[in-house]
């Protein structure tokens, strides 16, 4: 393993060929990924598609991914069912995941208050055999942990870092002034990756390292040499980019980009739908921008 | 069974002690439910904790009930991902539901829309052994199903009703009119009933129905023997406690006027907590205004 | 004045010519209203763009009408300064205004909760010399007033009725069973009026009613002659034009609609836009389908 | 003037004795802030509870002011209605005003698009004899302006800068690296400060410079002296402060941390209320901590 749960993490989506998880295509993602300066990866966090998954599919993710690396593997093994989380992040350790990355539960949205949060958080990392990274993501989820509660969470041993995917790097700031040094901030998303290092994050997992990697750690370096300009340039160069594989395309969109950088993106799985001719054209438009393609 | 896909369903609560499922006390709540002139049973539907439940417990949950009953069992085996909803709802099939309710997938909610709810819908329709419920209830999922998508779903020969929780009849009105007489249009909570019946429901899945089965009969049965104003006047005594049991207190508060009622409600599962001592008292005034209890 | 709050009145557009309030206009839709079985006219709501037109504007709207009409006159005069509401509500009551129909407060949003209601309607309740109409349209505002808070506030001498806009009836049937008899419950929207009425409405402000006020009375008579099934039928008929030049096409769509029926329509204010030809054309097929054009 | 659109501005509070302006009070406020090195001052923002003022009590303001002070004062004239908003904005100007503020239109939400706030921007723009500054603010208006419709604008002569109130700097920076250098960026929110700085932010419109207007502009300057591990270290120590006198609070905290430093801030405006006991307990507690009493 890198240096723990510092750098930059892609979160990896998913190859699907026929509507299945095609390992093979994975493979190859990883491996030319692994050329990268990349801390580890991310397996079926929101961009994985992991909602879309099954357990043996996320099991069998793991698997290949261990295969081909020995940095760090990050799994998203969270669900609303305690006893379910508790069960996959085990099986996931024994496939090889290092760290569990916990969304937030977040079906019953009026209860998914500071009392129940500590409830789930503090159970599950009891639980389990390898530590836990507590995932804030309102805009999937429609909940959001208040800075209150990742402070009171972090003084549990086996909860180790929080990913953080607002946009608000304040809540970096605040928490990072009233954490012990040891729990890791981690921003995750590429658009406040500056701010969020300025606050006190140490890492990014970002969707944007899948089809920009090596900007992404350019981005993390020079704000470590404290080149302060030159990391700000770059990564308002990024922006644009960054949204049209976020917000504005998700992760049909990603996928999109991914092919056209010679990653296997392909299509996303059913329900979604891959990006119509006319959603290819801008996006390939933003990628030329940016300097990404030619 | 009963008259299909009519008349009054309760969702029934899922009995943990020691946050564990426990089959005995479902059984005694079934068995009295069974004296009472209920259509069906509701299993692991949103009340049911469905979200904090495993497979395995799912599947005990419809074995346990099947035995106890010939009625109608409608099992709640939506899940975002296809595959899983397919699996679940073919073993659940087996186990004895007659019927899913496929609560919409809501993970990636700015792409849920027409064609996303299509794709999801059509490929899971085509897939089961049993009949289709669409269920639509943004106060959890934050996406809704619009009238247009579930008019063009309903001419699907496997996708035979609706469940819609949103308290505004005239999505059931505009539906109504809008597809085949087999299509069955269900209201999803007490609150507006008859209204829902007026515009063309003809079965309720009734969180209050776990507490007051009679009540919830009699609107029906006032309804349809055009007796309006006793419909109408019973529904209003109801809706500070179905308030109470759904907004207000949510699943603990329905499981604490179960237990006042002579039924087994028992806490929620974590992260979910029992209610305290004040609002135990306030719901006990509630049931007792609306001469639920003494 | 005719029967005092109830029945069917329509929230007037206010029509522009050359982006300025055209009374010749307002007055050639007044007359032919005046044909109709109305009971009287809200002036400067939401749909009549209020919040796009000065004070002399709104009064000059007033005595206009006033002119052409004995029929009750309802003036939106309500704004988020207590004080301002006073003032235009008075000089309204001045120029002929019957009622002030005072929208909820709402620039802050996350204090607008129970007590500051109270704050509100209770201040300008004792300051204004004609009654007030609770406006509650949480579409326009982001905030509700909660049941409560209405029952509480019906108790006050000059408040006597509330418009509820939102699409759920069971507001309405619990305000109802809690409240006075004298203090009048109006439905904000044609789409819920049968079920507001069932619950115990008295009478409906309806944009609807500005293209079909026939119709809008229609349902509004048979349901007091408890003919409920054509008033069912009636009203299922209206529900796409409703949806039509409400959510879908907004108060531009409602004054293309008018324009289509004879009635002056004209362009809504700037900032807003008139349709575009392919939602004109989208919205005349709305208008034939239900048999409102031919 | 100062440095024009340069460093610090308080968003005064508005005095209110008897529940009417108090401009002694705010004459004493004003001399005491025309100490510190403030660069003006925003008269009538949100936290002035403009929302609560007549015309003529935001036209006392700005002369009450402009008597005391030679700084830039920006007035908050932004209404829904379009001809308002030009002829306040025209009136602030003969008082005092050196810049208009202008909230986004916001009452028709699902209207208010790249379209509708072009229309409004501009028109205002060509109309008013000062400089336009956008405001923009989801919290209070719940619409959101895209940063391509600020980009847009910023080309207009007469719209010279943007007062971004959320807490996504990732907005400044993309902002910043699309306009022309004279267009400025103002962060309208102490959370961000260094964040917004960082992206391209010039100036800041901050709550917190009420009552901490030392420490605000000491960020601002240790950031502009590249002393950036001193201004995030000051800014980490104002975050829960900042967080206390705005969402925790209001402006009813904002105007109670005032009275605990020494300026005048009293209650807010009907219906706001004052905080009551143990909120003040708290809020004393959050200044004792930040070191801003002891």
């Amino acid at each position: 393993m890198t240096d723990i749960l510092k750098g930059i993490y892609p979160p990896l989506t998913t190859p699907f060929v026929d509507d299945e998880v095609a390992t093979d295509q994975l493979i190859k993602n990883v491996l030319r990924y692994e050329t990268k300066i990349l801390s580890g990866y991310v397996l079926f966090g929101s961009n994985g598609e992991s909602a879309f998954l099954t357990k043996e599919e996320k099991l069998k993710i793991i698997r290949t991914t261990r295969e081909q690396t020995n940095r760090t593997i990050i799994a998203g093994t969270g669900l609303d069912s305690i006893k379910e989380t508790i069960s996959l992040t085990n099986e996931a350790a024994e496939f090889g995941a290092n760290y569990a990355l916990i969304i937030s539960p977040s079906f019953f949205k009026s209860e998914m208050k500071h009392r129940t949060f500590l409830n789930y958080y503090l159970k599950v990392a009891e639980s389990v055999m390898i530590p836990v990274i507590i995932y804030n993501v309102p805009k999937f989820t429609n909940v959001n942990i208040e800075t209150e509660t990742i402070i009171e969470l972090a003084s549990h041993p086996n909860i180790v870092a929080l990913k953080d995917s607002t946009e608000n790097p304040s809540r970096i700031s605040e928490i990072a002034a009233n954490v012990h040094t040891g729990f890791k901030l981690i921003i995750g998303t590429a658009s406040v990756l500056y701010s969020a290092l300025s606050g006190g994050a140490v890492a990014g997992i970002l969707a944007l390292a899948n089809i920009a990697p090596d900007q992404c750690v350019q981005i993390y370096n020079f704000f470590r040499e404290q080149n302060f300009g030159k990391a700000l340039e770059l990564q308002n160069r990024m922006i644009p980019v960054n949204k049209a594989v976020t917000s504005k395309f998700g992760v049909a969109g990603l996928k999109a980009a991914m092919d056209m950088l010679g990653y296997f993106g392909g299509p996303p799985r059913l329900p979604l739908e891959p990006l119509n001719e006319s959603q290819l054209i801008e996006l390939k438009m933003i990628l030329k921008k940016a300097q990404l393609i030619e």
